[in-house]
């Protein structure tokens, strides 16, 4: 990995995707006595960062991979970038959902023409189907969140930002599977001087945390978090690029990430996912060491289900 | 009232203000197989247009009359406006509020050191409380809608709309007060070659359109709808404006507002008030005959209180 190769993966990707904007309000640099930038990925293609990964890892492929389809297995936000970057350049992508998946997320699927692959609500169903997909239909798996070219895709909201905002202090993501965060991390080393990388993980699920002190990937033992899209584990390709990299992992609470979310709603007038709000609650606790600095937050994504609000 | 006076009023008030951002979605194009602009006051300061009208009025002051302060009654954004616009320019705001106007519009008045004046909750109370600050402060009443320096105020936002996209074949915004209609009728007069404005009404207090149809100011029965802005009724300086020069103006349901904003939340990952989406409501009903036009959408505000959602 070198500077080159991830601006070729920025040249690449960047008609597939948005240059998304970056909003500032005075009330949150008063509240942190500082200079805030959100990076919206809310505003991204299908509603979050995800899809520049996913856009990354379909154009990796040769036209004979393309021709059989790619296949993941997500609920998620990443179920969607993948269906619908795969739409654009006319590919096949399987998408594995357990059965008892929100209807909602299903129809998000398909309104991309996402081909649904119902399992059952576990983790070894769900690689088993994936596995049967690769398999019979010769489509490629791609991960959400621990693979190559997923992660540089990721990198260029990162990339991005640091073109508009080249003296960003701080750069602050969430961390559920680690996909942002690695890319985030690879792009304030090649693209900025001395930028930090901060992450924000749910207190509930922080198995990156906990993975970063012991040296090894730690899981969580339950997935208890309003964050619905940092459940996820880190894996061994994102891992070592945050071990070596990250400025430290912040903890918050449930109520800091609602606190956070309302926050930007009501004042900013933006719809951000629970996600998305982690990494401004970690802002938000830190803000006493971090005053009259330039501090960037990735807004991750927006897709929440408006009858299921926290306040 | 020329294009050089409107010309001069948003010279004159651009520091005071935002000009806000212009956002598009390709899936509501799709929907209405239009090109849709939405100009983004729920993004403009204190989060509504009103801001603009509230500024304007208070440049025109001389500076005597500024000293003595402005008085106005509202328990809504103008109320807010009012107050932030005072606050700027070290004027003092008294805001004529009911006693049991909710808390959180009090709070936000307070935010912006407007002065609050509690009265019983009926208009005879609120003007004579405003009287009685006129005469003993020697305050300025400013009308939240019914005021010229306001409504060359509000022009501006689509005034800055036409300099972005000077090509729009229409421009919808929602009527209440008919403060920004007005404005927005005398902006497309000087400064489009030939754009038509369109209002969108809740047909529970419809008596912009019933004024329309019986050519005098008509007054509503009730103000049983949950776009709260547009619960009050025309004046006689902005009324005359709006019959010279609307094109028409279309009445919505409860369940279309509700429906347009929440298309807006989730779609385009914005936060607007009930009654901004009644503008797009308008435009949603009238679709079908708008096919291939460059559509403008004045979103008029984003504060809603996210404990009273109506999803």
């Amino acid at each position: 990995m070198d500077k080159v190769t991830l601006q070729n993966v920025h040249n690449r990707i960047k008609s597939y995707i948005h240059n998304t904007p970056v909003l500032t309000s005075q009330l949150i640099n008063t509240i942190c006595e500082a200079q805030v930038f959100f990076k919206c990925e809310n505003f991204q293609k299908m509603g979050a960062f995800k899809m520049r990964g996913a856009t990354n890892a379909i154009l990796n492929l040769t036209e004979t991979q393309k021709s059989k389809g790619v296949v993941t297995h997500s609920s998620g936000n990443f179920a969607q970038a993948l269906s619908l970057a795969a739409k654009q350049m006319g590919v096949k992508a399987y998408i594995v959902m357990p059965k008892n998946a929100p209807q909602v997320k299903k129809e998000a699927v398909k309104t991309y023409k996402g081909i649904i692959v119902e399992c059952d609500s576990n983790l070894e169903a769900r690689e088993f189907e994936a596995k049967r997909i690769q398999m019979e239909k010769g489509a490629t798996f791609i991960h959400p969140s621990n693979d190559d070219a997923v992660i540089y895709g990721n990198a260029t909201a990162a990339i991005e930002f640091l073109e508009d905002y080249p003296d960003l202090d701080y750069i602050f993501t969430p961390v559920g599977g680690g996909g942002l965060l690695a890319g985030t991390l690879l792009a304030s080393k090649y693209f900025s001087k001395n930028c930090k990388v901060i992450a924000g993980e749910p207190i509930a699920v922080d198995d990156a945390y906990r993975s970063l002190k012991s040296g090894i990937i730690e899981k969580n033992e339950t997935s208890n978090t309003i964050a619905d899209g940092l459940r996820t584990h880190l894996g061994d390709r994102n891992f070592p690029i945050i071990k070596a990299h990250v400025d430290t992992i912040i903890r918050v609470e449930e109520d800091d990430i609602v606190y956070a979310m309302k926050l930007i709603w009501e004042r900013m007038k933006i719809v951000i996912e629970p996600s998305s709000a982690v990494a401004f609650a970690a802002l938000l606790k830190e803000k006493e060491v971090l005053k009259h600095k330039k501090i960037g937050v990735i807004l991750s994504g927006g897709n929440v289900d408006l009858s299921q609000l926290p306040f």
